[in-house]
């Protein structure tokens, strides 16, 4: 039994953590914070905790130590406590994109933010799992991928480590509403965001950095191309990837390469069917689970393979990769807590 | 053909109101204002006007003289600025709730303000051209219904008129978002509203104000219950209501008040089909149409008239009832501008 | 461990089923069946449960001897079966409507369907257990409740109990698609059923046959009259129910009999906020758990208590109560394999 | 004033084609032909359309002689039958894919049908009136475009006339449900439909054919791949199209393109905006109107220029798109019935 807090419970990735850990046997829950809401019941921002949890946020200055502490901040704010943190907690793993890239210089760039601990940066490992189950296993600092980073890189890792693809790919990202997060505006107010399909971010979008980092390509940067477009969806996030395959490879080749990789991974499920409705991964039904879908379809007239990968972002993009990476460090089954099948229909 | 401007046209009533005018032969559109937008394409706001029309916003302060002038502006602004508008323009119609009810203390009770111009509530008549097409006529100055008030009227006025059903009438009202106007707020924000079927006010809805003046049972005052549930619907508006018939009334009965009353009103369609998927009144089918579809059933073994109406909120609850109410007071056929009939499917 | 077949195993009742009872310690799933689809993966139909089972459907000439069996099929089905079935397993718990109603002639005229098994219809105990637990203890037989019945009757039971309301009920109900099964149906089919508000059943609702068999009030029937309207919307229901309080009851009457009904149920949650976005019942944070959801507001001026409360009508509403059910025959924990709180946001 | 009539009336495109008619001054509406329903009342299956009109379906053997025949058909029926529709009418207008490839051998290759009118391919003119005006003036018959070319065409044809792009482009389409038609099946059922993102064709898209038709590059085959996605959303159609531009080109050199090519369009409108929620074309506001908005972003890191175009696959995609073709065909104003402007919020 572990204490595990949560810094920054009031957004959608630390209820997220919250209802996810609720269920792990393993850990103790000791606080989670909110500033506005500390003193109030959880479950007024949570509603699914209803009966689940009596527990009120705490307010950040109260924070204690424990054992493992997640921090669930705006993008910019981990970085400028994360040197007292460290004091707090043997663990930490942000959620958060801070420590997310190791070089000073490219998260400035692609943040337009001054590094407020760069010389913690080097500390933190990766949070995929699947990439860098090792690191984290030894690792006292973890940084949890985007979400959109986590798809995609799971999709073309077994590609690029095959030498199946060749250099550039285009990433067609379809997006649901809460990777915004908690804070209402104009672009998220429902009769202007319901029913839009919104090419919110055509180019340059900023996960594109964490993939040049996690994808050599023949030791070169892989050139990424991401196009993010807005969907009337709560939760979930689809990517379809195009690419161009290298000339003699076959369907069985990338069989091989994502099972060579993946088949012993309990999050990852190759969904690629000749009958049914749900030939090709779909969001609709990840919904609250840890499973990352992955499936191709190969165009030989075209020259084209596409990838088709979906995920919660939630969960395996946010909250459910955190608690994996978690299992991960502490050597407990790296599926506790993260059972739930997800529904269908929905 | 007159000089018409809009005061207060960047909200959704606004933006409705500019689209339906646009269209209108008999109408030049002078100026539409906007605090905070003024000098700015009126696209910037209403996208679906780009081609339309180059008019700029103006400030409020830089209206001038009109023929006409809508006043599009939250509740409570108007009473505010009444009795200086009334210079500006020979006739006056407006689309909020300020001087929709005739009795300051009526007013005072359900929006808990202080009245501001309450010596001219009795100068508007109000503006559901259906009851008050000769009144309407004569006016200067118009009040708009407010849209849950409206659809209710519609329904229920011939069967109260003709003596069909007893006095405690409960109206089960199913809202969308666009009637909340264009402010983000937590409440609609697209991860929290979307999917939402929320019992926002279970009762004391201030449309019930309109409903008791406009309807007097019996000499009576008519016992009014609202429930409203707000849906993931951006524009529409359905009501379900349980009366409680006279005993000895029959279907006939009920299909004889509606045509006597509203077999010439060019906008109200009784809708209740033995056959197809349409049966019933649907608001999804009235988007951007001025129609109110009026059905019911009835229940013999339960001793219930159920009665279902349907509107588009923004268009036959407030900005088309606007246009219908001028077309109404400068003797224009009363369907100009209002004749587009709606997709399918949508 | 007991053996545990399904039969009809290819609805979304049948999938609902599938994928609780694989998460439950003390079941042996044997046997799900589909006549269609005999050979085949479930996860063919049911793509949420990829990963989690290698389960085949056999052919329901298959069926072997169980423990228990679940019987998913469509109204008016199992009847015609149920005298074999009972030799096939000690217990059968039945999903569909034919043996809820105790009285054949209430059946016949409801269903109008002439009963195939009158003589066991007095053998099946009506299956929610908040009311009939010790008979479903000792219950061979279960019969579920209908999903709109579930939710009203646990919304009146208590208030019925405890003499707070008048007699004479209006339930305004709404519903989703995945109520109307795996068939598909103009009605079914999304550019008509997308967006709608639908008034497909204004009176006359079957379940009206099971609330008054339920509910008496002061010994006589229970005047109860449904209106349906479907919405777009997948999972859950969500009833508006309009009730006339007694002349001096407080809102303290109201939740004294609630909590004097429920305070030890673990499904039922009592939900009445003052403050956040979900201050009443709301289905879209049930989707997937057991809960039902039971909030009011009283209206002193209109002399009105309107009880808002929502379940997932495939979980509560239907495979949930079942697998609740078995836990109270098998005296197994009653939250066993329905632990899941739901996702928020959703 | 001419005589038109409409063969196929109770399919979508056939609805929305009754729709604008209705309210085309130059046309007198004669007959609208279904073998299933007719006899009875358009609004039936159009039930926008109730008040709009009292036209009956009338059985096909009945179909009249008439200025012009629009042909809305399932796929493959068309052609069955159009050595004897040329007899009932001077000019045709063909939506069904029958007729839109010159070549008989490409049609059977991407249909899988032989064709069974090739002697009359050579004499339809393909319907995009912004490519094929002169043509059309002149043409007797014209088969209208498919939804997903039509846009997609628009989108490229200034970049490839003006060289500013390289071969090779992807076009990753976001589509609608009423683009399948009336006709339900489980993947139209909504609780399947309902919430996807459904990769229902990752490759192999027919419209490829109709893209290489009309878009050649350097006198050479255009390299089109086409992914297509399906979203919860019932009109609409939006393409991302990712290229990769000539070295030097600028943002201004694709401006000019665009505007020397369609600046005199009416329905074509450049959206591009620095501020607002709009910025770029979306199909929600496009609903009903029979505009085809184009914009792009330009990325020089990556060396892409990504394209993205938007329109109401029902109007400009289908039945707007032959109002146009009709209205140049006969020299009316070419706007004529197709003023909507669209809706904003919706």
């Amino acid at each position: 039994m572990i204490n595990v807090s949560i810094l920054g419970g009031s957004g959608y990735a630390g209820g997220e953590l919250l209802r996810i850990l609720l269920g792990h046997p393993n850990v103790h829950l000791k606080q989670i914070t909110s500033r506005q809401f500390s003193g109030q019941q959880v479950s007024l921002l949570h509603p699914n905790l209803r009966k689940q949890t009596n527990l009120l946020f705490v307010h950040p200055s109260a924070l204690a130590v424990c054992d493992l502490l997640f921090v669930a901040l705006p993008n910019g704010e981990s970085m400028k406590i994360m040197k007292s943190l460290v004091k707090k907690a043997d663990k930490i793993i942000d959620l958060g994109a801070d420590f997310r890239l190791h070089h000073q210089e490219v998260f400035e760039k692609w943040y337009n933010l001054q590094h407020r601990s760069p010389e913690l940066l080097k500390k933190f490992v990766y949070g995929i799992a699947e990439l860098h189950r090792s690191g984290i296993e030894k690792a006292k600092y973890v940084a949890c991928a985007g979400c959109e980073a986590t798809v995609s890189i799971l999709a073309l890792y077994p590609l690029i480590k095959h030498e199946l693809i060749k250099n550039g790919v285009i990433i067609d990202a379809k997006m649901s509403s809460s990777q915004a997060g908690l804070k209402p505006s104009l672009s998220s107010h429902h009769p202007e965001r319901a029913g839009s399909v919104r090419s919110y971010m055509p180019t340059g979008h900023r996960h594109t950095a964490e993939i040049e980092q996690e994808l050599k390509i023949n030791n070169e940067r892989l050139e990424v191309a991401i196009s993010a477009t807005a969907l009337d969806m709560v939760r979930g996030l689809l990517v379809t990837i195009h690419t161009i395959p290298n000339s003699k490879i076959s369907e069985k080749d990338i069989w091989k390469a994502y099972r060579s990789e993946y088949s012993q991974e309990p999050f990852i499920r190759l969904v690629k069917e000749k009958q049914g409705l749900y030939r090709y991964p779909e969001p609709k039904i990840l919904q609250g689970t840890n499973y990352c879908d992955i499936g191709f379809e190969m165009d030989k007239t075209t020259n084209r393979l596409v990838i088709i990968a979906a995920i919660d972002n939630l969960v395996k993009g946010t909250a459910g990769q955190a608690v994996q990476a978690m299992n991960v460090m502490y050597g407990f089954p790296e599926t506790t807590a993260l059972e739930f099948p997800g529904l269908h229909p929905i």
